[in-house]
Formats: structure tokens, C-alpha cells, sequence
């Protein structure tokens, strides 16, 4: 972890478990690293995130896009748990490999009220991305 | 069912359950109503898409809006089981009441090759909307 | 002009001449009407505009939905000079014709540091829209 | 240039000033590079893109973004006239300096119909981004 992140994986983890109970986080949704202004996400491929042909869903990719972004934010700002997301948009590039799938977040500005950034998703050792997207939190006002 | 669309909302969730087994298609998405470049549907609240204080998760607001399209578009040109979204761009705007999420979609272009339309997600009875989302679909050659 | 809205038309416009010194305010770019979380701009055709074809240019369609939001906005809060886009995303549908074009513009959310509207671009007369897009604005922390 | 693109800066610019006769190609805006996949170009400030406080204004980055995306696939596939924007995502992050504006885009997808790529705006010398377009264009059907 670099030094200058206010939250380390294992910290990140325990506040996704704890904010985001209705997805896998440990088990399909894993923190690979952070630093600054920077996160890895891993998005472990499983059945209920296929789609006939056997590629990862779009809301999955979605999801994995969006977790990552706030990871990065977390990661900067430390645990705000009233931090959400107020745009998100993402390009669908083409088919994921079956498999796993990991999306790497950079944050492009990190403000007193906003944050955006922009994250890729790749298929491991697949150079052209699978989707690209970006996205903006609301930071709630700190006392 | 209006009579100028080409497919019926039995049609369309049968549709849905062969191409997207892994979302719960008439349990949790039902599709409510179809007619020319309009959709309908429903996301029955259930705990799995509840984030603390009980509102309805980000990505399964992406997966209703984008579903949403799809069956509008469907509904209008018949089963191509090759469209794909391209892009979806979501903006959230107010934390959903917990329950029921109504989704109604507009086409506003439905040409060869792309589909453009946009979605409004709603709380059942509440006026201001929950999120608002545009996206876009490439349609396959015919031959 | 509506009661519920704090500047009308003229007002609007002034202020447009005022912090757009660069736009043809009241030559080209005209604020025909506004009400409750609602304005209605025009365009008018003029050459520089126009793309090889005839057609008005996207970074024209571009800024007459972008200032007939903050035209919206404007409407409702009153002047708010420090009031700036965070994000507009705009779908191109299809050709304009040459000659006006007059952007309907209606507020999903007006919230004290964000607002977020949708604006239709449509050819005067011309039932299917020209392009539709959906921005955000930030508002300043007012005193 | 790289070899592996089809145009180089000087028949770039020759196309802009033909397909684009109302923006001020090889004054305001220039082409200053490109390679596989990639383009830059440069905006240079000059008073109408100013808004108060010196600042250039939403139109023309999205003007920018817009032309610099348009040169990145022309050099890749050389001219089709009848490519178009069909979406384009912009995020504002920070009020750019007075002066001239750098664009540099890079192409995520490059197919027979779609093309889509991001492009990053700063003001020359400061590292951090002053705005950041996704978009796509579609590219005719080819003989």
C-alpha cells in the first residue's frame, strides 16, 4: 500500500463488507491495491454474472466499475459512508473473455463536494480494454 | 399490447429468461407493459439489492434501466439476440424509497444499426424520479 | 412568465449577455420561455453553424443545451454567477435540418449543490428529436 | 507520423477545412500530432472562447474534445466523410488557465461501425486535467 492512502486493502474490504452487504465482496468482488488517486479491483468470473455465450453481464461491469471508483475515493479520503454515486457512464467495447475480470480506477479530480474518475476494465492479459467508464461521487459535507 | 410492436410482454419475458438466465426475470424484473417505443417494468424490491437505510443498489438500477431498453427495443424490431448495449449514461438523483422500482422507457431513435433511448426510474407513486438514464444499443446486420 | 420562477425571460437574457460575453445572446441564441423547472431556447440557423450539408454543428447543438440548463436553473435559484456544468452528455440522433433549432430543457433535480436536467434538441416542426442530452451543474455553497 | 496511420497532420488539417468550415482550422484549433490510435491538438486561447474570469468556455472544450476524437480515427482509417458523433460524455473538472487548451486522445475501440475513444483536456504545463470527453462516432457503411 502507498503511504500517502488513508485506508489499506484489508480497511477497504471490511468497509465494503460492511456498506455493500448485498454483493460478495472477498469472494466475487476483491480489493487487488490501492494508491494515490489509484485502485485495482478483481471481479472473480462466476455463473450468475454470465450471459449466454458465457461473457460477464453488463450491470456486473457496472458494478465492478462503480465499487472500484469508490475504493479509489475511500482509499484518498477515509470512510464518509454518505460518499455516493451521482453519474455513471460507461462504453461496452467489446466481449469480456469468460473468466475474471479487473478494473483499474484512476481519480481525475478529487474536490471538497466531487469526485470523478475514470475506470478501465480488462480481461486478465487482454491489452484492448472491455469497457471504459467514468463517473462522479457526491462527497458529503465533513463538519 | 399495442398492435404495432412486435413482440408481447409474455413474449418479451420469455425472451429475457433465455437470454439473461442470470437475472431473476418475472420474480424480480417483470416486464409490466410494452407499446410503440415505450417499455414498462417493475424491479421487485428484495433484500439482495438493498444498500444500508434500505434503498435499492446502483447496479441494479443499471440493470433495470438498461433491461428496460432492451425490451423496448425488442418489442419494436423482434428477438436479436446479438443487440448490445454500447453506452449507458446514468445520473442518480435522489435515494429510491424502499420497495418497488418502476422503470418506463422512451425510444427516441431506433435506426439500422443503433437504438438510442432513454429511462426514468421511479418510486411507485412518487413524482420526482430516482435516477434518469440514456443508453444506446447496436443492432446487428440483417440479412 | 410563470409566478413560481424567480427571473423571467428578459432577465435571463441579460444575464446571459452578461456572463457569456462570447454567445450571440438575443441575436442567436434566444430564451423563449421559461416556468417551473422548465426553459425553452432557440437557436437560429446562421451560417457558422452549419456543416457541410446544411446541418447545425454539434458543438452548437452542445452549447444551446448547455446554457438553456443553466437558463433552467437560473430560473429557479436566481443568479448564481459561480453556478458551472460538472457533466453533459449528449446522443446525436439524427441530421438537423437547416434553419432553427429550439431546445427543450426540463430539471430532474434541483438540490442545494447539485442540479441535473434533460434537454430535448428538436428541428421546429419536426417531431423526432434532433439529439437529447443530460447534464449537471454545481451550485456554489451560498452564505 | 507514425507510418501506421492513413493521414498525417498536414492532410488532416487540409480535411478539417474542408468538413469543418465554420471552425477556425490551423488558427484556433491545430492539429499537432498523431499516431496509432492516438491524435493531440491544441486550442489556441483566444477571446471568444473566454468566458468571465479568462476561462474558455464549456462550447469549445467540447469543440475540442469533439475534433481531436474526429482526427484520432481519420488517421486511422482515412477520410469517410460520413463519419459522425453519435454520443459524447464530458466531465468538467477544474477551470482551465487562460491561454491555450492541449488535447490528447486516445482510441479505445476502432471497429467497422463504431469507433470510440477518450480524450483528456489540459491547460499546457499543469498536470492536472482540466476536462475529460468519452465518445463515440459512427462510421459509415463501406463499399
Amino acid at each position: 500500500m502507498a503511504q500517502s492512502v488513508l485506508m489499506n486493502e484489508q480497511e477497504l474490504t471490511a468497509l465494503l463488507i460492511r456498506e455493500f452487504p448485498q454483493i460478495a465482496v472477498g469472494e466475487e468482488f476483491v480489493v487487488e491495491s490501492v494508491g494515490p488517486m489509484r485502485a485495482v479491483m478483481r471481479l472473480r468470473g462466476q455463473d450468475k454474472h454470465l450471459r449466454p455465450g458465457g461473457t460477464i453481464s453488463g450491470p456486473s461491469m457496472f458494478a465492478l466499475a462503480d465499487v472500484c471508483l469508490y475504493v479509489a475515493i475511500m482509499a484518498q479520503i477515509g470512510p464518509q459512508s454518505l460518499t455516493v454515486t451521482t453519474n455513471l457512464n460507461i462504453n461496452f467495447l467489446r466481449k469480456p473473455e469468460s473468466g475474471d475480470l479487473v478494473a483499474q480506477c484512476k481519480l481525475l479530480k478529487l474536490g471538497k463536494r466531487l469526485a470523478v474518475g475514470e475506470v478501465y476494465l480488462h480481461s486478465p492479459g487482454v491489452e484492448e480494454p472491455v469497457a471504459h467508464a467514468s463517473g462522479t461521487y457526491s462527497i458529503p459535507p465533513r463538519p
